[in-house]
This record gives C-alpha cells, sequence and structure tokens, in this order.
C-alpha cells in the first residue's frame, strides 16, 4: 500500500508536496510543479481552479499573449519557464499541440496531461493522424494524459479540472472516460457528502489508459472504493486484469457506456471507443464482483449507500410511509427489484399498534402510517420496525408536501423538536442495529413554494449526520438492492446470490 | 356528450352549480349545496378548502362543539340546516358515521362522501361489520363515495378536496383508489401545466365505484384525457367494460398498484383490493389500448407528452447535449426502452459542420456539443436536426449546472435573448414540424447555489410556452416511449405496434 507522508489534516507545504515518492504514477497526482500552456482567466478548468487550489505555490501560467493574467506572471513558452516542470498541462489547439508537446519533452516535462480535443475522437483522417504524431513524440520521452479529457484532481496535492469542488479529503477515487461526468460527480459529491482521493478523466488514451489508473488506484491507500465510467478497452486482457486486482481489494462500482447497438455507436463517436458486446461486459463485472449500475444518478445513489449504510443481512426492506397508493406501488418497485417486503413479526405488528391509531393506517409492512407523521410517535415506530427481525433494511419515505401539508400550523421549535427525535431513532437502526436506513426526502415539485422549508430543513439534519438521502423511493430501493447484490458477489461462497 | 351550460371562464352564479343535469351522476360534480359534517378550523382538505372554492356560497359547516368556524355559522346537525343539501361530506370517527348517515338520508341528501377510514380496509372484524352496516343504511336511499377517501374535485363547480389547488379548468381528469395520489396529483399539476376537469379519489368503494366514474368522464366533454390508478376491481367484467368505452373515446394512463407478491398484499391492506394476477392486468391494458405506467412520476411525466407534444410518427429520436458520457449512456437508456437514436442523414451532418465546431464534438446523433450550449448557434442546430427526416421527436438536454459554468461571466440578458431564441426553435420543431421536443431541464444537486438562476430561468421560459419539461433524459425518454406506445396501439390497424 502506498503510505503518504501526509496525513488528513496535516498542512502540506509546497516543498513536499508529493515528496514521498512510491509508485510509479505518483508523480502524475503529486507533481512538484504544474504548468497551464494555455492559461487564460476565462479557464474555469485550470487556471482559475487551480489558482484557488494549493498547487498555486508551483504553478506556471504560459500563454504568448499575455504578460500577467489575474496578476499572476505568464510566460511566452514553457521554454522560459526557470524551474523544473514535471506536470504540463496543454489546453492549445490541436493542431498546435505537437510543437508544445515537443518543448515540454526539451524541459524535463516528466506527464503533460492533453485537455485539447479535436483528434481522433473526429472520425476525421487528417486529425487521426495528428493524434499519431503525438503519440509517436511522446514515446519514451514523456507520458501522456488525454488528449480530449480533463486530466487529474486529487484532494491531497490540489490538483484540479474544476473550481466547483472542495478539496476535503474521502474514499471515493473516479476513473472516467468521459470529461463531463468527472467534473459532475466531483461537483455533485462535494454537495453530498461524497469525497474523492482521487479523479481521472483520461480521455482518448493514446499513452496512460484506465488500467494504468486501476492498478495505481488498487495500490492507493487514501482509496477504498473506485468509481468507473468507461467506454470501451483497447487491450480487454489488461482490463480484466486490472479490474481483479483492483475489485479484490475494494468496492469498484461501473458504469459501461454503449451497451446497445445505437450507445454503442455513440460511444465510438465520443472516444473512438469500440464497445464490445455487453454480454461479455455484464459477465465481466459479474465474475469480477463489480457494482454495474445503469445511469449516472445510479452511480451516485450507490456510492452513497456503500459510504453510509452498512452491507445489509439480506433482501428484506421494509418502507415507513404515509401513503397507502405509494406503499403499494413502491412495494411493486423494491418486487420488480428483487427485493422483498416481507410482514413484520406478530410482535412488531403488536407493538405498533399499541401507538399508531388504525383509522387509514396498515402495519404489515409497509408502514402506512400518515398519522404519526405529525406527532412524536414517528421515530418510535423506526426503532420498533428496526428491531424486527424479518427486516434488513429501512427506507423512510419523507415527503415535503406532506410535511408541509402535516406541519404547516405548528410551531418551527416542534418541526425541529420532531427532527431531532427521528434522527436519534434512526442513528440508532444504522449505527447500534447495523441497518441500512435510507432516508427518503423528496423535495417538492416547484422550489418557490412553502414545502421546500420543509425539504431544506430534512436535508440538512440528515446529511449533517451523512445519511444515505435519495429524491425518490425507486432510487433509494435501487442503491438497497446494489448493496444487497454487492454483499452477495463479496460473500459468494458463503451465501446464495 | 355531457354540454355545461357554464362555459369555461364564464361566471357561476350559485343558482346554476349545476343546474343542467343530463348525466344521472351530474350532481355529484356539480352539487346544488355541500355540507361539511365534522368540520373544522384545522381541516385542509374541505373546511379550509370549500371556503376559498365558488362552493362557499352554498356550504354548510356542521360541528355540533362550535357555533362558528373560521367566522362561518356551524350547526350543530344536518337536521338543522334550513335548506336542502344535496352532497354530504362525512368527516367524522367511523363508529359514528351510521348516525350522521341516518341523518343525511331523512334530510334528502343525494350524495354522501365519507372521508372517514377504518372499515374494511383495517381487517379487523368488527369494522368490516361497520361498513356493510353503512352500506345496509344506504341501500336504495343515498348514494355513497367511500369511505376511507378523498373524494371529489370538480374544477368548474369548485367542489375540493384540497387547499393546494387551482379551479383553472383542464382536460385531464383522475380517477384513484389512492387518496395520496388524487391529492398529490393535483397539487403537482396546478405547478406544471397539468390542469383538471375532475378528479374522484374512490376509496372502499362500497356504492360508487371506478367504473361508475369511468363511465362519466367517458361522456363528459370537459375531460380529453383519463389518468387511473386502481388497486382492484369487485367487478372485474363491469370495469372492463367501462375501460373499454372510455379507452375508444380518450387517452387513458393507468398505474396498477399490486403487481407483485409483496404489492399485492400491500394492496389488500391498503384498500382491501384482490389486485389479480399482473399478466391479466398487463394484457387487459394493451387489449384496451391503454397507456400502462409504473410509477407516480411516469404519471405525470406521461399526462405532459400527450398534453404538450404532437404524437411522434415513429420510434426514431434525437438527443441534443453537451456531453459525450452523457450521450452515450443516454443513448443506450432510449435504447433499452425500444426507442431508435438513429443516424442523422448526411444533409444534417453537413449542414451542421457548417456551424458546430468539431474539436470535443460529435455529429452523428447524439449531437453531442458543448460548444453550442453558450453560442448564438444551438437553436439552429435544433432547428437543423428537427428538419432531419430520421428523426421523429427530440430531446433537448439542458444541464443548470452546465449553463451556469458556461454563462456565469456573461450578462443576463445575453442569456435572456439566447433562451429567447432557443424557444423559438422549439416552437418551429413542435408546433410546424409537428415532431415531439422534450425539454429535459435538469436541477442542480442543491438548492443553494449559483445554477439554480438558470433552471428557474429556463423552467419559467419553457413553463410559460407549455412544453413538456422532464429533470432527466430518463424521464423525457420514457415519456416519448409511451407516446409511442400509444400511437402504435392507437392505429394499430395501420401500423406495427
Amino acid at each position: 500500500m502506498v503510505q503518504r507522508i501526509t496525513d488528513k489534516g496535516m498542512k502540506v507545504s509546497p516543498s513536499n508536496i508529493g515528496s514521498k515518492r512510491d509508485n510509479e504514477l505518483d508523480y502524475i497526482f503529486y507533481p512538484e510543479s504544474v504548468a497551464i500552456i494555455g492559461a487564460s482567466e476565462n479557464d474555469f478548468f485550470f487556471t482559475r481552479a487551480l489558482l484557488k487550489s494549493k498547487i498555486k505555490e508551483k504553478l506556471f501560467l504560459v500563454n504568448p499573449k499575455r504578460k500577467k493574467i489575474l496578476n499572476v506572471k505568464c510566460y511566452p513558452s514553457i521554454l522560459d519557464v526557470e524551474a523544473k516542470v514535471d506536470y504540463a498541462i496543454i489546453a492549445v489547439p490541436a493542431p498546435i499541440v505537437p510543437q508544445v508537446l515537443k518543448e515540454c519533452i526539451s524541459e524535463g516535462v516528466k506527464v503533460a496531461h492533453i485537455f485539447s480535443s479535436g483528434f481522433s475522437e473526429t472520425g476525421i483522417e487528417e486529425r487521426i493522424d495528428l493524434e499519431n504524431e503525438i503519440k509517436e513524440i511522446a514515446k519514451g520521452k514523456i507520458r501522456l494524459i488525454g488528449p480530449n479529457c480533463m486530466g487529474v484532481y486529487c484532494s491531497e496535492s490540489g490538483l484540479t479540472f474544476s473550481d466547483e469542488v472542495s478539496f476535503e479529503e474521502g474514499p471515493v477515487a473516479l476513473v472516467s472516460q468521459s470529461g463531463t461526468f468527472a467534473v459532475d460527480l466531483l461537483a455533485v459529491g462535494s454537495t453530498m457528502n461524497i469525497k474523492f482521493s482521487k479523479v481521472v478523466s483520461y480521455g482518448n488514451a493514446i499513452d496512460l489508459d484506465c488500467p494504468d489508473f486501476l492498478d495505481y488506484l488498487a495500490d492507493d491507500s487514501k482509496t477504498k472504493i473506485v468509481a468507473l465510467y468507461i467506454e470501451g478497452a483497447k487491450d480487454g486482457r489488461r482490463l480484466k486484469s486490472s479490474l481483479e486486482r483492483l475489485a479484490k481489494q475494494k468496492p469498484v462500482v461501473a458504469l459501461k457506456g454503449g451497451m446497445t447497438e445505437h450507445g454503442s455507436r455513440a460511444a465510438s463517436s465520443h472516444t473512438g471507443a469500440i464497445a464490445g458486446s455487453p454480454e461479455i461486459w455484464r459477465a465481466l463485472f459479474k465474475q469480477l464482483r463489480i457494482i454495474h449500475v445503469e445511469t449516472f444518478d445510479e452511480m451516485v445513489d450507490t456510492l452513497l449507500a456503500l459510504l453510509y449504510c452498512p452491507l445489509p443481512q439480506g433482501e428484506n426492506v421494509s418502507i415507513i410511509t404515509f401513503s397507502g397508493g405509494y406503499s403499494v406501488v413502491e412495494t411493486d418497485w423494491c418486487a420488480k427489484l428483487g427485493l422483498n417486503v416481507p410482514q413484520f413479526t406478530d410482535e412488531t405488528t403488536k407493538k405498533l399498534r399499541d401507538f399508531v391509531p388504525i383509522a387509514g393506517t396498515s402495519f404489515k409492512n409497509p408502514l402506512d402510517a400518515w398519522p404519526i407523521f405529525n406527532s412524536g410517535v414517528l421515530p418510535e415506530a423506526v426503532k420498533v420496525v428496526g428491531l424486527d427481525e424479518n427486516i434488513d433494511s429501512l427506507i423512510l419515505h419523507l415527503d415535503s408536501r406532506f410535511l408541509w401539508r402535516n406541519w404547516r400550523t405548528a410551531a418551527e421549535e416542534h418541526f425541529k423538536k420532531f427532527l431531532e427525535n427521528l434522527l436519534n431513532a434512526c442513528n440508532y437502526v444504522r449505527d447500534e442495529l447495523k441497518k441500512p436506513l435510507m432516508i427518503c426526502n423528496c423535495p417538492p415539485p416547484i422550489l418557490e413554494c412553502e414545502a421546500i422549508k420543509y425539504y431544506l430543513q430534512v436535508q440538512k439534519v440528515f446529511q449533517e449526520k451523512k445519511y444515505a438521502l435519495y429524491s425518490s423511493i425507486d432510487r433509494a430501493a435501487k442503491s438497497i438492492y446494489n448493496l444487497c447484490k454487492y454483499r452477495n458477489m463479496k460473500y459468494k461462497n458463503i451465501n446464495k446470490i
């Protein structure tokens, strides 16, 4: 395992950024110094973002047309930078990239991240030739990330491709063949308790490719969970071997683009990837015990579940809700996914009957009990259901419109107290009983309404205590399903799949 | 067809509310006068809601414990109301309902809506007996809606069970076995251009049942589209015959609760419904050309599509987006649903090449072209794609975070102008080329951020022009799929299914 000198929270002085180098690719995530070739004040991805990060102290801006950018000195060429640069971000039009790359090599730059696009992914012959030219220039002399990609984010070193993120360290890493996914997952994550160790967008991958990064992350002690977006592999055998090694050590959540004929054609236009047969990918993910997701949102949801829920002991789910209609439809939804919504034990039903009114409610699981969503009794119900031996996971359905309907005449401090008690009950179930508990906090359909206040309060209280929050029961249920799938894959020798 | 005297927009004076009676059930939607038995100022469903509606002028409040409620006279019993009441809302504890019902009968009330729950749906023997007692009391003397339901909303007459709605008339009707669905669809709809003619929540249906309301709506000239939430049928043959007659005249969107073993048990706890086999229901919906949806959200989405999109000529969809990764995954999603994302014609590709930069973009469909989302060129691209003969429907992917990234340094009026031009291009495609165009307006993951401004502006501009707006491409694609399915069912004799 790679051991960083800089533990979480320790201030890193410029001189020791990445001073410990155990892995061949360490200099990519922990460069001594960085240059942006094609810097500009309109560039929020690199120029503005890196000037806000601690990389700033070892950052050199290059742009022949400018003397200063945002009050920082600007060099006409990398050749003019007096210090040694080991990481260059190249953000110039594609036809100029070969020249810039030669200059980087002559300056001893170790790795160039080519942000520029307009190469093989266009499908145009001269652009494919241009990409091949770059490949030839670099061979044996400099490592390349890209072209056509966002490059590298590392919370610890301060390297980034976005100014929308914090540098708070976290256990999740992402390797992505899509730049937008990388930018978006970082941005979304930073708002909802998904914090990252490293993120890589690797684009056309003419040198460093997905398996290189997967190998690195397998050994990276800062990374506990790996997310992957992939459209195709240049060397399937190598990818498989890297994924296998990685997935043996850490949970891997994979989104594969191009799983249909049309999607595969779209992938080929996007990154030139040959997508391969969906069956082979599905079998690969299953064999290697990788959690296969189908959308960006499902990836976010599954990461949240892995981060903040214990693994469930089985597929038995309870839904606690305020509506008979929703309770029926959502039970259908769970069942279609492959989860069970079994009846409570007689003991649970008896206990619930003691304090849940019978009119308009149902006690059997789903627990459909609108009258307790505006009383002090809901927390007790959460505990009672959590204790039921038939139940492995809980979904608690809080709807902002319903809360508004029931709390709008109450004093604000009463609602706060209600939420506090509810949180305590949830903590008991999740942290002491060790059962996954998903909070389903449904926003109102429009934002300019009174119900939004209840949505935001629920969001705040439960996010502070790091709950897996979902905007619909569908998404919460799919996340429980993915946890079950992972658990079953992980312990496949001792449990059913 | 039923012809109302009161056309849209015409003021209805109390004396002519429902004065024209062509249908046996007209007095249910257009009562001469209404009483709330169990009125209270804490009752937002009826007391407060009806006092805000034009029903107010013919409304009588009954509560033996109060002299006045919200400054309106309150009667100790329905027996004390001097006027003739033909519609009574009974909102008293279940055990008192028989007595209240007898009083209603003696006063000549035509229909009683029993809001109270705590009857057969509890599964408790004495409560089942209580329900049977009510049934016996009412037989031949008064019509009943419920018990255990929200009752009736009618935009034209002002009858309602919610204070969260407008009374703006619209073409959608809902018949629902779930009260929350009825309240929520009305509330959600009123914020997103889904306006209603009538909504019925019918609960345990010991007298008036789903088929009665379906029959009424089939003949109701104010209703053009019918949404249905159902858990089970007491008389399958009768339901089928009513649905058949209705679906021959109007599009029907149906959500069936209890389509799995666990869901079916939940349904039985909810409304005592015997859910029946999923296969039979699926076959029924298909045979009768009913659009079968699986979640509440899908119902909302499908209604929006039916209301504001022309029917597509085929399954060929184009996605216009700003991200290669999303374009690939969303193409997969469309293909998995059964839609096609075919290549553009050569002519379209050629036209697009004239003004879309090649670097980092893709021209083949999906159109992945981030550089045009912050220029004046996107509207032109929408038109070019709309004109492509290979394309039947369009999804335009606008993401608030992406818009923020690209427009944050621009002057506000430039973004307004951009949206205006975009709207004009969309109008051309939808209204002149008659192709469905879905706007996918993705909100940011948290609301307290700068991107929300862009989300709200897009929402405002396109909702004003009554576009079908969706929060994700998944939902937009499913709605197109449902339109295709409906079109194919409708014209099944002349087209493929």
